[in-house]
């Protein structure tokens, strides 16, 4: 007898948590889960216990006999599980509330992947995925890794050079987002649309996409270019292209590159919405407030669509068709966060990109796709630096490491000033930055 | 209303044609093939002939509305073609008799894709297959060249440096083969068992091979050490590998490596068949002259079994899966020959390669493995070498060139056999080596 | 009998003229010149004459015998030379001055390497260099050709790409003044000083500092942490670096990081200086003609020491030096802008890379590095495919390029203000862009 | 004060230890050497004692200030040592007998670098090399190990991958050797030849050659094809290139290529030889009895001219110009084994490469050469595979990767000959192979 399907979710309390649980029900024919072990800490008890019934009474309707799990006890959780997803958040809504504040201070954009707020929510998380890494070693050494806790690129990243676990993915809905808003752009199925991928987590780009398998990137490449069009990704607002500077990059953007390619735009752009309206954290600490009472209603059993408006939307179906890919020896091609392998040159083999892979039982194979275009080579390699010397300074507790990741990212206008931030930041973070502070 | 589908087949009198008719019906739901055009050279009108009313008959009792042209104009057959396929062979067997047999004489082992023979071959090939492309690039531009003709690791490489072709795959039976024997020595059904392949035409190995996605690559090695399991490939004899090799290497082998790794042992083995048997050239002149009686039956209208002795297990299937995945946007994954585009670390980026592929309506992309085994990589990249410089000979008629390309072989035992040998065939092949005669 | 020794120095006109003369005259025995060809355009003359006889008076009083020629007629100057350099600047002081001032107007840094002002000279500067390969490849096809024209970088990468001529060499003082300043601040003689450099031009790295051979690199990096010793580079004002940043850096800094690691205080220091003083090339347009009064004085035949404040400090040395090392073969060690050939692996073998090197009669060879540090690799490969894409966009007057190109630089905030800066420059630079206005 | 220089060599009672003093004595003005260790082991003692003695005699009669110890106390001799010098031989050269004959006896050519003789001398020579090293790290962590000892490629790999040490350089007299005949050839003084040499050790091309700074290389591969010159290389005989094959082959070769070039002449010379005049072990016993009889006449006090004949030609001169190079960063070329750090492309960069390099008093600086030519590259990879799995062979003391490292080396002709020839040798060498026995 084959023991049943085990799956453990670091940060069960999240509010995320129904997307997941709605995965698992509608892929359950192809993936049979037995145990749901939602795990959180003790800060988190109340919301695990909110999320956790509403999971529960999801699964009910849906007649499946799974069982859930919550506990604080993160061994138990673990302990011979078959994947462990994480979504955690160290420091809470309230951490990124300051990674989003902090920075604008100094006139500079912070955001949970990029810039400032990137790197300290690196540096806050990567430490506990460490600990995490070195758990599953001892308790469940066979199992994936799924993780979805930004940012994905740094996390990954310490995840293949700093532990033991080889079985890991990172996983982002960004680039399944640009497949569904290419798709209704062009108004067909999503399902007929194929983009190659490559770059990294949340710096990724189309290399090119096909309709029914023909190349349509100059028409789409044409849609970009028009200011109409600067939201196709469902809850991310653009700004619009120039038709010259698309045209001539000749390839897909994510809806990040405007951190790069429209810093200005986007620094008074996010001022503005700061001060009208709260920066992101402080909006979905609201949203968020108002779920959990949502989830809270005993008579509530499915996926509140509200849900979609926090940001996760596609996230289910990327997790769990991820998952079912590799439970299935599937071999359909997914865009994640693996080792590049070769598949882009100028990316060290051993670093982690977000690429298009075939996802097999034994992991995600990425496709091979020689170099990236000229014009993005450079920016790409300095996020990647970006995220390396940043994990080495959250595994190291190194400052100075820590100021010279900030430095030489691309939205950070001067060492001094990256000087400036990370002190006030490492003040204000202190409680959840032990490394730096002993 | 959209053309129906054109298939062009360079090389159309082969006694392989009824394995490919074969295949088309097979697979008719999915490529519904409207006009098949095979196309022969005036000396082998008569094969075309009998061939081809054969494959009338075959299509005639599937009841498919499939259009099948004998024609001597080639320019006819590759107008506006869909896929373009070759498996001519320049100079018949007699030819590759000849490639065989001299050799054999400076106890140099020859076949029609490795040592002397492989070279002759090429240096015969190559300039009708860039003349092909030429035409291609007037009459059809955007169909896919499929190639069967060998050596098909150094006409691919010819095509990709040589021509204006792009959309081109190299195709063989070996990886197919490979996957079929060891699905037969698990004794499980083929469709189970994944092999990550990587390397060259006929220099191929499985870095890794999986039932049902676990990898069962110890379990294999160990079958394969053991000498009952040498001729695992259908059709292919093998010798045994030491087991102490075998596992040290730590990759599934392909039986043209016996010509490597059991130099001696093949050589004696194959002097000792051509004085008992004939060479194989000599064995498949006899077996095809039986073949082409059987092709006139005009009750017969099904492939003959007796052709699977010929060589050509799996070759239908590996052909037509080929074309069907192209046209129909399939993503599956095939080993194929094509661009490198950086898969495999130590070949350069525009080098034929043949390697697990996924096969998209934009051509196949290889999955990127990093790099060889430490153990392979030198022995690949000499033959990727050997390739180059014989393809450079084969278009420029450069006679140095030629000698070089024979030297650096691992099968020659040095530079002066070299010449001699290169000697003795440029006279017997003088007929069909123009380039070199100017 | 071996003929003479002959220069072609195109913009011979140039108030550096006399650097390159002294130099001349102090290598005389290891670089017996015979004839030295200083060429100009017609719009040149007045400013060629006061300078060549200048040049005149000062080989007088060296008492060589050195024929100088002044010239309108490039192909006269050029015909049989054994080496060409190149110091001219399309459009004089004035159109340097509209590269600095325009983006100003927008917060964007300008200088005639870097940002928006580079991108300009090159576009300028590029058509004329190309030209003068065709010449050369022509009346002089074994002459080296010596670059001093900026953007050095865009301008090597131009000749490699799109020219015949492989025998080309870009040259820079930046180096050598680090060298020097390095001495200064150990208070050590230079000749005791090595550096290894890696990068590009005005961005390049010292990956360690040797003294007597051994490494001081630590202790440099402490000096270069103090904010007393941030002019260290003759000429060239900088800021102080965090010292955390520096030393996480670990690696020798040149001036013009500044405008990527302090581009706030650098955009702000030189909208006071341009406001306060004038641009740089306001600055220099003043100097320039007192120069030239000075050089007109028939008393004249010295290089006068007022030279150096112009800029070209080490010029001479860094010119001759490299002239004399590759006429004798002297296979000693200096850092030059040349074809990559793999020395920096992030960086493509076929660009252009300034690099510490082998001085051969066979030119320079560089030194294998392995990779630049993690840091700042991504940066160096941003500058890179600034100016590949830079190089593309002037030899083929290819608008779109020309924005992405602004658009991918470090410098500039947005694609739309990279369009207006380009839009208004194409304007104002509209007489020496025909390749755009045709 | 400082201290005096102190050099320890391993070994030291080899009968090359005069070539070693006779360069000390003539470059002792760059390097004053303090005090010279000479050590062995108890078996050497005897030969140690005389060898020993002449070098005292050398440098009185040099009247030079240099102390001269002969012990048997490895530790002693490493403590605080500046250089390090490895020229030791396990087993003596008995065990090179060995290693020559046995192979023969399967066909297969043997020698100190190549083939089983080359592996089966890694396997004896790396464990020791390896101790040595793990002393090093403890007595003189800041010493240069220059090593001598062969097979050098394997060698250097094996101090790269599995020790402390990364001041190491091996070191070949081939290269200089190649420099002189060639000189000779073209009768002009050696210090007017420059050669990019790039490879492996015994395994190494010259990619050009230059005649006071200009390529001759033309014209020195028409003289290599010239069968009168083919043993140019001093003590090396040769057997002449097909012109064709070296035009084509458009690189200089080494004395060693005839093992793979012209492997079947070779094995017949190279049995024909050992049957006449004994194998080349058996010869230089024969040759050292009669050098040890020489060397202990008291009243010699120079380096015998029969020494010369020995093998070691320009031995002295390589060694000593290497350290004195490194002492006083002298910053010239020279050829040596290296870590490859990116200059040859499809090389590890972590891996020993024979090259070119820059030395300093921070070691070699190989030059970026790109990629070695097509025809060679995978050779020199096949011979690096080989060396890296005979290094981990002989560090793990792994039965299978012997196999398999015999197996890949192009002079063995299968699998099964390989296991038979290691069977025998394993048994032959017990006593000096522990690591294989426990």
């Amino acid at each position: 007898m084959q023991k049943g399907l085990k799956v453990a979710t670091i940060g069960g309390g999240s509010s995320y948590t129904p997307e997941l649980i709605e995965g698992f029900i509608k892929r359950y024919d192809e993936f049979p889960l037995t145990e749901l072990w939602l795990v959180d800490i003790e800060e988190g008890k109340e919301k695990l216990e909110i999320v956790g019934n509403l999971a529960k009474r999801m699964i009910e309707k849906a007649e499946l006999p799974i069982d859930v799990h919550l506990t604080l006890d993160r061994e138990e959780a673990l302990k011979d599980a078959d994947f462990v997803t994480t979504q955690f958040r160290v420091g809470l809504l309230e951490a990124r509330a300051k990674d989003e504040r902090i920075p604008l201070k100094y006139n500079v954009l912070g955001q949970e992947t990029n810039g400032p707020g990137g790197l300290f929510k690196g540096l806050r998380t990567v430490p506990v995925i460490v600990d995490i890494c070195n758990d599953m070693e001892r308790l469940c050494p066979d199992a994936w890794l799924i993780n979805f806790t930004n940012p994905a690129g740094m996390v990954t990243e310490a995840v293949l050079r700093y532990t033991n676990i080889d079985k890991v993915v990172g996983l982002c809905n960004v680039p399944i987002g640009i497949e569904m808003g290419i798709a209704k752009l062009l108004d067909v199925d999503a399902s007929r649309i194929h983009i190659d991928f490559a770059g990294l987590n949340h710096m990724v780009y189309g290399l090119d996409v096909y309709l029914d398998g023909e190349s349509v990137k100059d028409r789409v490449i044409e849609l970009l270019s028009d200011p109409e069009n600067t939201s196709f990704v469902k809850n991310i607002d653009g700004i619009g292209w120039e038709p010259e500077f698309i045209r001539a990059l000749d390839a897909l953007t994510c809806p990040y590159h405007n951190y790069y390619y429209k810093s200005q735009d986007m620094l008074e752009k996010t001022k503005k919405e700061a001060e009208e309206k709260g920066t992101r954290a402080e909006v979905v600490l609201e949203l968020e407030k108002e779920l959990f009472e949502l989830y809270k209603d005993p008579d509530l059993n499915i996926k509140p669509p509200q849900l979609e408006e926090r940001g996760g939307a596609y996230y289910s179906d990327a997790a769990v068709r991820l998952i079912t890919s590799i439970y299935n020896d599937k071999r359909d091609i997914q865009p994640v966060n693996t080792r590049n392998n070769g598949a882009i040159a100028s990316i060290p083999n051993d670093s982690a990109v977000e690429i298009s892979s075939v996802i097999t039982k034994d992991g995600p194979k990425p496709l091979a796709i020689g170099d990236l275009p000229v014009a993005v080579r450079g920016l790409v390699q300095q996020i990647k630096s970006f995220e390396r010397i940043g994990a080495e300074a959250a595994v190291n507790g190194d400052y100075d490491k820590a100021v010279l990741a900030l430095t030489i990212n691309p939205l950070t206008p001067s060492d001094s000033v990256a000087k400036a931030i990370i002190d006030e930041m490492m003040e204000a973070h202190k409680t959840h930055l032990p490394q730096f502070f002993n």
